[in-house]
Parts: C-alpha cells; sequence; structure tokens
C-alpha cells in the first residue's frame, strides 16, 4: 500500500506538517511558525498554506486521510470544537473538523498532543507493543498521554493525561491552573530556570543549566535532583494506580534525562509497589519531535481499520 | 437462565460466599471468621465447608461457575497464586486456581478484592453504565479498582489500583508499605483513630470519631475535613489523569461519608482541572460489603459470554 497520510502538529509556537505511511515513515515534513494571537482565519490560511508545500512534494492522490494534534481537550466525543487552548486561546471556539473537512475533504482524525506522542511511541517508539504505558512530555510545561489495555486514556472530557497538574506539594506554589503545588511547578523546564534564579546559578534556562550539569556544577546538579525527585514522585503514584510496563519521557527536557533520570527512578522504587517500581522502568522517548504527527497518523490508521 | 455462580469474598478477616445470580442478586450468604495465621489446607477445609453450607440451601446443578476475590495482586496473565498479601500472609504461595479446581471442577474466576467491588458498582451500583469511574475502598487501609474505557486496570503485576499508597505528603508519615506521606496514613480509618489520639480526643475509632462529629464535635470535625482534604488531593490527581464520571466510595468509612464528602469535593474543585472536577462527582457505593462478591460474580458471566 502507497497510502499517505497528511499529518500535523498544532502548537502554540509551531505547526508542523508532514506525510506519515503505514509504517511511520515520515516524510516532506515542513514546519512554520504561527503567529501570536493567530485568528482561525489566519490559522486556516496557513494549514491550507503549508498544506500546499507538502503537495508540492507529493502526489496528493497518495493521501486518504488528514491527521491533525491540537493542543486542547480531545474527548471519545469531540466534535471539533477547540477549547481550553492554554498555549493557543486565540482560536477557542473555532471547529477544526470544519475547517479541515473543508480544505480537504477526506477522513479525518484529532488527538490532544501528548495523547498523540503517547500512541506514536507505542506505535513504533520507545514503548512499542506494550499494553500499558504512560508518556510523559517535558517542556515549558508538563503534559502527559496514557495508553491501558492498549488504549488511550481521553477522559469524560478529554482531560485524561494532564499528569502535570497533579499535586506534589500541598501547600506549594501556586499554578496559572489554579491549584497550588502541582508537578509542573517543580519538574519542567520553567521550574527548572525558576529553581536557578531562587539559588543565584548564573543559567536562565533549562538548557544553560544542564551545560552547567554537565560541567560537573553542584548547584545545578542539586536543581536536578530536586526536579527529578518531584517528577518520580509523581511517577510513583501513578506506578501504583495504573502499575504500567514502561515511563516514556518525551518533550523538549528529555534530552536532559541523564542529568535527572536516576532520581527519577530512584523515587519510583522509594515510594511505589516494589512490583510496580520494578516494571514501570523510565526510559527516553524514541520519536522525538515527531512523535506526535506519527501517532496521530496512526490513529487515522487505526480508525481506518475499525471501518 | 436460572445458572447461579457460587462467589466468595476472601479477606484477611472473614471468608463470605454467597451465590449470585445473571441480574446480580445476592442469596444463600454465608459468613464465617478467617483464624489468624491460617494454613492453606485450613482455608481449602473452610472453602468446603463454607461452599457445603451454601449447598444446602440451592440445588447444586445450578451453579455453573466459582468467583472468589483476593486480598491480592490479579494481573491479566494471574495463575492463580497467592502473593503480596498484607494481611492474608499465611497462605501466600499457595495456588488458589488449583484448589479450587479440585473442590469444584467448575469454571473459575478470580479478582482482587477491590477491583472486584469496582467491578460491582459498575454493573449495578452507584457507577452503572459508565464507562470511567475510581472505586476507593477506605476501612483499615485504602485501596481502590479503576475501570477504564469499560475495563478494570489490573496493571502488569496485578498492582494497578493501589491508590491508597499515592503520596500526598512528600516528607509525610512511613508507612508500612516502605513508602512514606501515602495518602493512607491520612484518609483511612487507622488514621482517624491515630489523629483522635494526637488531638487528645476521646475517641479511638472511627466509628466513635464519627459518633462525636454526629453531635457536632468541633475536634471531630477538624479531623474529618483533614481526612476528607487529603482524599481529595489524590482524587484530584486521578481526576487530572483520568478524568473519570464517578469516584464511588466503598468500604467501612463510607457510612461516614456525610462527616467528609464535601471537603472531598471541595479539594477536588480546588485542585483538578474544572471540568475535570465538574464530571467527577464523589458518591457513596450502592452494594456494601456484597460489591465485591457481586462484581466477581460479573466477572465469570462476562467471560463465559467471551468464549
Amino acid at each position: 500500500m502507497n497510502n499517505l497520510v497528511l499529518a500535523a502538529d498544532l502548537g502554540g509556537t509551531n505547526l508542523r506538517m508532514a506525510t506519515v505511511d503505514a509504517a511511520g515513515t515520515v516524510g516532506n515534513l515542513v514546519k512554520r511558525p504561527v503567529p501570536d494571537a493567530v485568528s482561525p482565519d489566519q490559522l486556516v490560511a496557513l494549514i491550507d498554506k503549508i498544506a500546499g508545500q507538502v503537495f508540492e512534494e507529493v502526489d496528493r492522490s497518495r493521501i486518504t486521510a488528514v491527521a491533525f494534534t491540537a493542543p486542547a481537550p480531545v474527548a471519545e466525543d469531540f466534535d471539533g470544537v477547540l477549547t481550553k487552548l492554554p498555549n493557543l486561546g486565540s482560536v477557542t471556539g473555532m471547529n477544526l473538523n470544519t475547517e479541515l473537512e473543508k480544505l480537504f475533504g477526506l477522513p479525518m482524525v484529532i488527538e490532544n498532543d501528548a495523547t498523540a506522542a503517547a500512541i506514536g511511541e507505542n506505535w513504533i517508539g520507545a514503548s512499542r507493543g506494550v499494553e500499558n504505558c504512560v508518556t510523559v512530555t517535558l517542556g515549558t510545561g508538563i503534559g502527559g498521554g496514557i495508553i491501558i489495555n492498549g488504549r488511550p486514556i481521553r477522559g469524560k472530557d478529554g482531560i485524561g493525561g494532564e499528569i502535570g497538574h497533579i499535586t506534589v506539594e500541598p501547600g506549594g506554589r501556586p499554578c496559572k491552573c489554579g491549584n497550588h503545588g502541582c508537578v509542573e511547578e517543580y519538574a519542567s523546564a520553567t521550574a527548572l530556570a525558576r529553581m536557578a534564579v531562587d539559588h543565584r546559578h548564573p543559567a536562565r534556562t533549562s538548557l544553560q543549566l544542564y551545560e552547567s550539569w554537565q560541567k560537573g556544577d553542584k548547584i545545578a546538579e542539586q536543581i536536578f535532583a530536586t526536579m527529578g525527585r518531584y517528577l518520580g514522585q509523581m511517577l510513583a503514584g501513578l506506578a501504583n494506580a495504573l502499575n504500567p510496563e514502561i515511563f516514556v519521557i518525551c518533550g523538549g527536557l528529555a534530552e536532559g534525562i541523564d542529568a535527572f533520570g536516576d532520581h527519577v527512578r530512584t523515587e519510583i522504587a522509594a515510594r511505589a509497589y516494589p512490583a510496580a517500581a520494578k516494571t514501570g522502568v523510565v526510559v527516553k522517548g524514541e520519536l522525538g519531535d515527531n512523535a506526535g504527527i506519527i501517532g496521530v497518523a496512526r490513529s487515522t490508521f487505526n480508525r481506518s481499520a475499525d471501518g
């Protein structure tokens, strides 16, 4: 079969579009920035333009489906209306289904971005072939995608997988989600940069802090240890509740897993049931930035197979 | 159909056995204490004796399957060997499958006790008809059963649902599971009794504390508020991760839900995503002590239907 999916990762910063084949191979990748405060009409025009660039490289008749991730809740009964978009609030209320239908007139799947990454890694990445896994997207914020009994957990309202807002310090720091003490406040790139300032460390970004860590900087080590312990505490809770085979660390911060991964593992071992801690290994994702595109394309193939 | 299941709830304190029909009706219930440090042979003899008492009341030819709960991990590939039994350690290593096969020679299902309670409530109880729900068993300890996309989460090692050992205070009280700061240390009957002592309250049991609460005792109110907040904090994390339709409170402490339920609800509302908090209502179980027996019988009917 030479069928291809036109797959896109729609984020608050970039729109990435590519073709994905039935083996998960990504081709013809185009990446463009999404303007601040983009309007729905502008976003549709941008999608159309980028798709045009992809179509310059590929025979359009081979495209049999369209697959989009969205930085928004996607429930089982999702109707395409984008809501609760912390990083793309300017298109709130837009019906992405309707717009994509008008543009392409093809079968279509939309998945939450972190859920899509989890599906991608579960298909041909770090958690391939496993029935139960948790994918953590570590970046500016913390998101997640959970697959149990082989199926993604979307939840009644599409909130499922929002593990960045699990409380790890009951009286802790206020979070923009309204809670306080969320793990995102202690283990995201934003949290690392904040802790650097708190410790009077010269690093101003998580990358700079990581570069200090690579040089053996003791303060950087201490900050990554704190970050890893909080992430491990949260994952230990999921190890007990869900007892998955694997925890996959994705997102930009995953590149620094050697600075914090062992602290995560030690904390899970200290807090979770021994069998669950032993089973739930912590590894880096294998698909990098393409996990979402690959995952949402997979959902397209799956749904086609279902009927 | 007049077929019946011989269903039993095997705990550290009691063995309860009954017949359950295809509508979930419980009949011929017999309950007997399980001796301390019971040996595998003694347990088999006890099962045989109690089954004999049930069979005095019912035509044995109507019994088409046997269903047992166990206070032990039960994974998807469970082979019947009982391990990790915090409340029934004396039968560790016993193969319950083999023994039940010898006794009854009938198709058989074994479920973890809390998972069985979740299945029961999801079948004909408080969460009936719902695809995603979390059942909390509140008693001496805290356990749980989680159903997602209509299927119980057993986890790779059968640990799934052990929500009583999710951390709510990272530097908190040591727990017998090896972790510290588990929600079980703050929201179980044991924790309530301990908090009464800490507050120099005369109550020595959770029931006595509840009776004080009923009389308007301010210290009792404060203790139940603390207990409810910690339970709510843990459930708020599950609301974000799993976004279930309902949280069902079962177990002995569920009888006191009017003393703590609103604190649980307030804490979930304060900590979880608004949509997830609004969706995940907190209610008392409807099946009482029979939830496990009914649930494991349901699993028998399900598996018969599957083949």
